[in-house]
């Protein structure tokens, strides 16, 4: 399989590498606005030709992989649209999914059947190609979010590609899908986010980070993500994001107020809710336990 | 240096061990309401005698150290005033600081001067002496908050203890101690806590969890914290904590008003913010990055 690789950040790279050491893709074409990210994934084994334009990545492809910002895709699938081989399938990493469905029925027209929206849980608040792993989706979960009109060839083709992987892939509707990674993926990104920023702008700022220590290192990791990234997810997915953070602010509202009032009690209610589900939880397709290494969706 | 240890926890016993190895503790005579504890901590070679009772592990002691929840320790300080030798040292490992030396004034008397208030950036979101280790706190800070009235002599001591064990010991006044904390400690605590309700709470909760990925791993990590050492520091610290916890909700109002606007550029704004100041950060005493596993406060 001749895949075009348009993104060539590390969830891009990551892909290319995974699937060509699993035999699912034969070479890899890259494009990637910045020319000097798609000549470090060949010069790391990731990428084999580098393209000069979208056209001629997608021009002799059996696959169009986009990895890109999800903002980007709707216009990629604009540009790609006119080139693309007659059974060529097209598929995304993207971190949401509903709008990009859209997106791709209006831009692929009668080829809409080959698109099959993807969504690896597996990435990493470091970025770009030269972080790049082809063990990045080992054990970890891909959410696939197929159409009434997805074709059951292309659909099969490409988890099979993630279950080469080591990848475990499940299927779901894509507005489920938004819903749910808009709680357990998106909110903790902007709590992340907000909480760095709240800390960053106090009065003695500089003097409590340095005093940080392996509890904040964690709850703050997100925080370093790609700011890009994670714009476009949030306007992607701003209605169930929106829902999530209100029902966050509402949780942390009550939180204030028992605090307040000095409510011991409720206080020790609320954590130890918080504490029996979280010590409950297990991670990643196989329901592994804490101590595996830290890779982000 | 006879040491009395009252809390045989994870830190408690971290310590003992830590001050042991570092020749800054000869014997240790543990004391818990919890006498399984104790003996476990004996098992584990960490407590050398079981004392019965508050006074008994006092008695002949040189040193006594306090590392339970900081609830705790009014009561445990009048408790174990009319049995301190002489010359004895009180030191604790609690998380606020201002509390405690109010409450060690008002329980010590004359001997409040051998009272050294400390708290060692280092812990665990496990729990439980069978989680201790000697080595929790090489490379960490230790803040130390004297008071006017504290002796010389026994805050060398309980400073030199730290330092044998390779921690970094930074002095600072009780407030500001607090101050710092309640923004790099027990907020993120408190909005981890809130998070993981909210997620949990929500139509899809068991779902949503089924799929979280390292992300949420790593931001929730801390909220599987023991519910009751972490009520007693937002109870302890709760001025300071609010205005925290105040600050982080607004900019969470203002991160969502620009989403229910859909002003991406606002949205970047902020993220950009977060993400450099972030990617910025060094841990522990030594400046140390990403890699290191995980202790918290």
């Amino acid at each position: 399989m001749k895949l075009a690789l348009l993104g060539c950040g590390l969830l891009g790279g990551s892909t290319a590498a995974a699937w060509r050491r699993a035999g699912a893709a034969s070479t890899v074409a890259g494009f990637d606005r910045d020319a000097d990210a798609v000549q470090r994934g060949i010069a790391l084994g990731m990428i084999d030709t580098a393209a000069g334009s979208v056209a001629e990545a997608v021009a002799g492809a059996d696959c169009v992989l986009l990895a890109t910002p999800v903002g980007a895709m709707p216009a990629l699938l604009g540009a790609l649209a006119p080139h693309l081989q007659d059974e060529a399938i097209v598929t995304d990493v993207g971190s949401t999914k509903a709008g990009i469905a859209d997106a791709a029925r209006a831009a692929l027209g009668a080829k809409f059947a080959r698109f099959v929206p993807a969504h690896p849980i597996a990435g990493a608040e470091s970025h770009g190609i030269e972080n790049a792993t082809s063990e990045l989706f080992d054990g970890r979960w891909v959410i696939v979010t197929p159409t009434a009109e997805t074709a059951a060839d292309a659909l099969q083709r490409i988890e099979g590609a993630w279950t080469a992987c080591g990848a475990v892939v499940e299927r779901m509707d894509a507005r489920e899908h938004d819903r749910i990674f808009a709680a357990v993926s998106h909110l903790p990104h902007l709590a992340a986010f907000a909480l760095m920023r709240a800390v960053a702008a106090g009065a003695e700022g500089s003097r409590c980070l340095q005093f940080a220590g392996a509890g904040f290192r964690d709850f703050t990791r997100i925080a370093a993500s790609d700011a890009t990234m994670w714009r476009d997810v949030a306007l992607a997915n701003r209605e169930a994001l929106g829902r999530e953070l209100t029902a966050y602010r509402a949780e942390l509202e009550a939180l204030q107020a028992a605090l307040d009032r000095a409510d011991g009690a409720a206080l020790q209610r609320m954590f130890e809710d918080a504490s029996r589900v979280r010590r409950g939880m297990r991670f990643g397709a196989f329901g592994r336990n804490e101590g595996e290494d830290g890779h982000d969706e």
